[in-house]
């Protein structure tokens, strides 16, 4: 029996398309995307689908104190540690249906099409989705797999509040309160090995006609929050000379950050998302501006230069107000083992699936992964780069092919020889 | 009897000023300020405060069906119209103790020092508190006179809601039902003349060592509601290239608007007060803003030429998104009677108090008013300028003189020689 061979040809298209379809009802907004945040009720209800759909083939469900949510096809040898394979559940608050879904919905396809073959793995396998991954509601994100491999403690991650005063740790009891059929397995596990398929969330492989993306690494991150105070006054009355407008400042700091941003090469990204005015009255002169700021970059000296010079600029492009910058985060860029690279281009090449290495732009849970085990990350296309948007869209046969390889290597790790298939 | 001299001598500076600190706790803010909007629980206090100290020397208590109150001193002839005295009494979420609360405890001062003196004036001399001067819970603002003199029909007030979703026919009949007491009148009535008191929220007077500004007109406003769309993305991986990033695009519109309205005169008064950005989450690509612009000038002709240019600069400047321009109000320019401003130059003159002629930057009941009966304004410094603030200040002697100012001028249109005191 050709095993690699019969897993790959096994993924079944339909049956993945209609349960993306149906899991995107569950949060679905007007516009054709879905608002699943995290630890949600609207997550509750994925993880209770997503746990129907493998018991149906005998998966057994578990999860984990930091919320994980797992799905085990056991291996001949159960005392071998398992394969992960997955992404997450959560979405942004206007976020699309593949995001994250995606690399949830073809693990479990991964492990029916393995189970329809009659062959057991000798590795067990588990369908992973990480708690917390976008970071909307609770941030940052990446929080189920940070506390997975140790990164974080949970106790610091349950802490946590939302906009709304709601801890994880609060939120986090109440979706394992939901889940009392399933049973909860101590943190402290080493995966044989991680494998996660998810959308680009940027346009070069449709622009590169490429469908497979073999993911080369995860590019740095910085940010910051940035608050510019000026004075409040009547907009009708003070001059302008005597003006000390938040506004106007945050405007003039935009200005020199965008300038000091552009590069001829388009490598860096830079995004202020997040900016409020207060007190945001339309006849009152902003007091206040706070705004984010994500930079990143696939260059740690380059993520380095830029991200140092962000608070001496926004203090002298403020004046006559003053600005105050806080560091948030700093992830450096890193690299996914060339060994494991190496297998999924070659995956892709023998099933005659167009490929190409790629950076990752935004961040993964593959990222703390990669520090435990063997990790490695599949990108398919999605239409026009389109992400955390509503609008996103992916083709049913890149999602099937993207499976396809993911299929592969899965078997392969589970098969015993971490970077080659039996 | 020499009555005129009677009256401002008759002004005691310390009552008027422990009532405005009395008045300053309801709806007092943690940075000594106020937050006491429109038509809510604090204006409720605040109108059962002012009841109760007009009913303890006699005045007479009264509504409208717009919720504008007015306390009533009765005079010899009550058949004329009324002299009408007043301000208001809401705030900015973030005001000062001054802005409103002085024009209508000095107004409640006048009576008092008037009725001190034991003559009765010949016509009535109401103090009034409109409903909504700020328009900061209810937009626009200056509600309750524009009704009363039927600028704008009550019935399409009463529609208007705030952010909650609450109409302002739903606020106002909660007012008037806290009122069971106080009779309501009919709208229809023109007064003799309006007199308003207000502090400058500018930094002329200070800077000119004036007392006394006699308000000249009020400058023209039109104000805008601009809204950008741009497309939602993830900061990590879309090149800068190919986004449609609705807040790069808004900081740009405002570049070229800025610079569109720089004058060296300093003379155009242009503010973006308030700016929200959707969804607003750090990680992800802005995909639409909107903000507010207030533009104002005292010159009719700039005031056009430059409100016509804002539609087609937003739209030129905000490609690859799309700007879409909205015009909310276009208030004219206006002088008041030349007439009224004599007096209160000469009533300053014999008082011996320092007063320059002044344009008042910012709109006021008065502007209403100012279409159906003699209307005048005055003004005292507030301490450099700051108004729409907690930190909003004025000095006891300046409130003292104007106070003075205001009971002659008052007692000048009672005594029914509308131009000249009697």
């Amino acid at each position: 029996l050709d095993r690699t061979a019969a897993v790959s040809d096994r993924v079944d298209g339909d049956r993945l398309w209609q349960r993306l379809m149906d899991l995107a009802r569950v949060g679905a907004t007007g516009q054709g995307g879905v608002n699943r945040q995290a630890l949600s009720d609207e997550e509750i209800e994925a993880r209770a689908l997503l746990a129907k759909w493998g018991r149906e083939f005998g998966l057994v469900t578990l999860n984990d104190p930091a919320s994980n949510f797992f799905l085990r096809l056991p291996g001949i040898d159960e005392a071998l540690p398992p394969v992960l394979v997955g992404s997450h559940l959560d979405s942004q608050p206007t976020g699309g249906k593949f995001d994250g879904a995606l690399g949830v919905l073809a693990a479990l396809e991964v492990t029916e099409a393995l189970r329809s073959t009659g062959v057991q793995p000798r590795r067990s396998i588990e369908v992973v989705a990480w708690m917390n991954e976008e970071g909307s509601r609770f941030a940052p994100g990446m929080m189920g797999s940070a506390a997975f491999v140790g990164a974080r403690k949970l106790e610091d991650i349950r802490a946590i509040t939302d906009s709304a005063g709601v801890t994880v740790g609060a939120a986090l009891d109440r979706v394992l309160r939901a889940e009392p059929d399933v049973r909860t397995r101590p943190l402290g596990l080493t995966p044989t090995a991680f494998l996660e398929l998810h959308i680009e969330q940027g346009p070069i492989l449709e622009a590169q006609h490429k469908i497979i993306g073999v993911v080369s690494g995860i590019q740095g991150k910085r940010t910051f929050r940035v608050r510019i105070d000026g004075q409040e006054n009547h907009a009708g009355t003070s001059p302008r000379s005597a003006r000390r407008d938040a506004l106007v400042a945050a405007v003039n700091v935009l200005n020199a950050l965008h300038s000091a941003m552009w590069d001829r090469e388009d490598v860096v990204r830079f995004t202020v998302g997040m900016f409020t005015v207060s007190p945001n009255v339309p006849s009152v002169i902003p007091a206040r501006v706070t705004f984010s700021i994500d930079l990143r970059h696939p260059d740690d000296v380059a993520l380095r230069r830029l991200g140092d010079a962000v608070p001496d600029m926004c203090r002298a492009a403020s004046v006559p107000c003053e600005a105050s910058v806080t560091e948030l985060l700093y992830d450096p860029p890193l690299q996914f083992s060339p060994g494991v690279r190496a297998m999924l281009g070659s995956i892709s090449s023998e099933l005659h699936i167009p490929w190409m290495e790629i950076p990752s732009g935004a961040g993964h849970d593959a990222r703390h992964l990669h520090f435990v085990c063997p990790t490695g990350m599949i990108f398919i296309p999605c239409k026009d780069g389109i992400s955390h948007d509503e609008a996103e869209s992916v083709l049913k046969e890149h999602a099937v092919d993207g499976t396809r390889v993911l299929a592969e290597a899965v078997l392969g790790f589970s098969e015993g020889n971490g970077q080659k298939r039996a």
